[in-house]
């Protein structure tokens, strides 16, 4: 069940391990005081690297496709968190309405789709699907693999209202992260919940805000456990204006990169970490594993070819890069037989429901795995025996790593609730 | 996983259990509804049975012990569901008192404890022993058959609250059923939060009072489905001024006895059952599957011996019996391979956690199995492949019996609500 791992087991992540084990009560009362003030994204996975020294989260999705790489298993959980979540935000729901990625030929898509009507048709809601597709003028059946099939319907608009034919959702629940821009029919519902709110979509999400929240959250749990927050917290700069098609703006990519690069050499020393530090250049709107780069050295960039040129231009659906995120490189040394791997760690509400490895077989430590050729692994999370028991000598139960993967990833998830917060364009200001 | 049972799967049974299945999202909207407008015990334990004709719970278990007989994989939804009952009673709170029953030599019960303590420590709490037995005077030390121990310590109650030494509770909870009477250590804790509340305990509880609100929930919930309530709901009748031992009050027991046969008789009638009806005979406020006897014939009565009058006479920690429920047997049709079964339903806050069969190889299918000799067999309610599938074509997917069993459990879960709101005597009365 628990796949065979390789992992860093030397180094501050074991006193971060023991000390995350020994401070759960308070870590879990810290988080509970959190959420009384700030309301969880209503589903989130965070992708975490443990480089051993250093465990980090690294990117944080607030429109989790993925949902069937989780094992059974953990599909209880899913629906236990589902159900409190409704009872929160509209108890008296009875139908709610998913709109999906418009990419219906992807099957292993289609069965993250399948899962999630699972899940809050368990939780008790009818669910029916609605495409943003235009194509879609009439209900089309999809057949999946399993020889079951989903039907997704075209969206009917009134005036304040969003819904299909005979169907009048109280909830509407993205799984598309409206890297295409906000579509109208989606604009000014105010009738209806609309889940996540639209300035959750890449349209107007930035990874930047993300990471600035997230160094905030980072330092106050940091103080919490009494440890430096770099520990759990990847440095970051950004550059505004850049084209790598034209090769403008790239002065400035060249010169963040160097100092974020420098920065990073003078922690290793502190640290006596014996590596290369490496910083991670990607779209700040991106997704999907698109418009990514690895930089080791700021000379690089002097010497950008075609096709990585190509690469860093356009993300997903085709949209301009120009705003980028240099981010601190954390290497993963979590490995899978040869493989690289990184953990998944997904949420539905404020609670951990699962999770799972990405491997990779032909990418490096350094690399980002989410991109053709990448395999999955459940983790071990919904796995009683993983959980830290109480009142066992010390020694006697292994290192619980899936516990603190679950706390490094609620501290994204509550970063993503800061950074909604602060970017949500109908918020009341107090001054 | 799931254990080999032959179940009686003829007759409205398998009606009811389609209507529950295609009736979900009614159903759990409106538990919702429900469960805004009242408030959940903190733990219910439900024994159900499943005669094939009807399914009914017969006992509904507000301090429920056994939870070392769920399986570790149902521990996660365990731990979820305590953590989405504490953030709702106390956010705020660092620490947990448990205060579990006196017989501290029973292994069994000692392991549930431990599960207990495992359970609200993982959902993030410093959870501590106190003891209700004037014996325990200093912490004392209790091996568990794993080789870990526990810690049991003596109370130390001040004006207003209670504790142990250095540690002062938020939340105090009770895993022992105050058969005994109310501890006056336990009165007037108007600080703390102390659950489940006093008049849970045997010492003001009364079954007839949890069936008459059972009842009435079964009638609402028919309505919902437009079914006989008959289906879920074991009639019923009570005695009070018995005495087994003096011989008083049996006439009473005798004629009511005849009434209810009566009436089971014209069911089985009504609905073409070829079966035997009896009754179960127990103490009103009894526990423990003791005071509990078997009625096919009031004539029985008039013939009772020395054992059965001694057994009729006294409850757990030797309360005497005058108040008696005569309630409808409800045969079980469970079997896992020639032993008679039960189904066991747990739950936390709202939300079914987990359960198992209780199961018996001496017993006949019109007993209760709640004696010496009966073992558990956890069920497979955390098995999602045996949760309800949408989408699935009819016929595909095996019928969901735990679903249901899910459904009827929270009806009684329901039915101690409402009973613990009209029994409580701080209530406020609006007149």
């Amino acid at each position: 069940m628990v796949p065979h791992l390789i992992t860093a087991l030397n180094g501050p992540i074991n006193e971060l391990e023991q000390r995350i084990l020994e401070s759960m009560p308070a870590i879990e009362r810290w988080f509970r005081l959190e959420w009384m003030e700030h309301t969880p994204p209503f589903y989130t996975s965070v992708d975490v690297r443990n480089a051993g020294f250093k465990l980090a989260p690294v990117d944080t999705n607030l429109f989790p496709g993925g949902w069937n790489n989780l094992t059974p298993e953990m599909l209880p959980l899913a629906v236990q968190a589902a159900m409190a979540a409704i009872e929160k935000i509209c108890p008296e729901a009875k139908n709610l309405l998913l709109i999906p990625e418009k990419h219906t030929r992807n099957t292993f898509y289609l069965t993250n789709v399948q899962r999630l009507v699972q899940i809050f048709h368990q939780a008790g809601l009818n669910v029916r699907l609605g495409s943003l597709d235009d194509a879609v003028k009439e209900p089309t059946t999809i057949p999946l693999p399993d020889g079951s099939e989903l039907t997704v319907e075209p969206l009917l608009r009134t005036r304040g209202r969003l819904g299909l034919k005979d169907f009048d959702p109280c909830t509407i629940l993205l799984n598309n992260d409206l890297s295409a821009g906000i579509p109208r029919v989606l604009e000014s519902l105010h009738e209806q919940y609309l889940l996540p709110p639209l300035h959750a979509g890449w349209a107007v999400r930035r990874k930047t805000h993300h990471f600035q929240a997230y160094e905030e959250v980072a330092k106050k749990f940091a103080k919490l456990l009494g440890m430096d927050p770099w520990l759990i917290n990847p440095m970051f700069s950004q550059a505004r204006n850049v084209s790598f098609q034209e090769g403008t703006g790239l002065e400035e990519v060249q010169s963040n990169v160097e100092t974020l690069l420098g920065k990073i050499r003078r922690k290793y020393k502190e640290y006596g970490i014996n590596e290369k530090p490496f910083v991670i250049v990607k779209a700040d709107n991106g997704t999907y594993g698109m418009g990514i780069m690895t930089v080791r050295d700021a000379k690089e960039l002097d010497e950008i070819g075609r096709r990585t040129r190509n690469k860093m231009s356009t993300a997903k659906d085709g949209q301009d890069i120009s705003e980028l995120i240099i981010q601190e490189g954390v290497p993963t040394y979590e490995r899978m037989n040869d493989a690289v791997a990184e953990p998944v760690v997904y949420m539905l509400d404020r609670y951990v429901v699962g999770g799972f490895y990405r491997v990779h077989a032909e990418r490096g430590i350094d690399e980002n795995l989410n991109s053709p050729g990448a395999s999955f692994v459940p983790l071990a999370f919904a796995e009683s025996n993983q959980l830290p028991r109480a009142g066992v000598k010390p020694g006697v139960s292994a290192p619980n790593r899936f516990y603190m993967y679950g706390v490094i990833a609620r501290l994204a998830m509550l970063a993503a609730s800061y950074e909604l917060e602060s970017t949500d364009p109908d918020a009341e200001i107090y001054e």
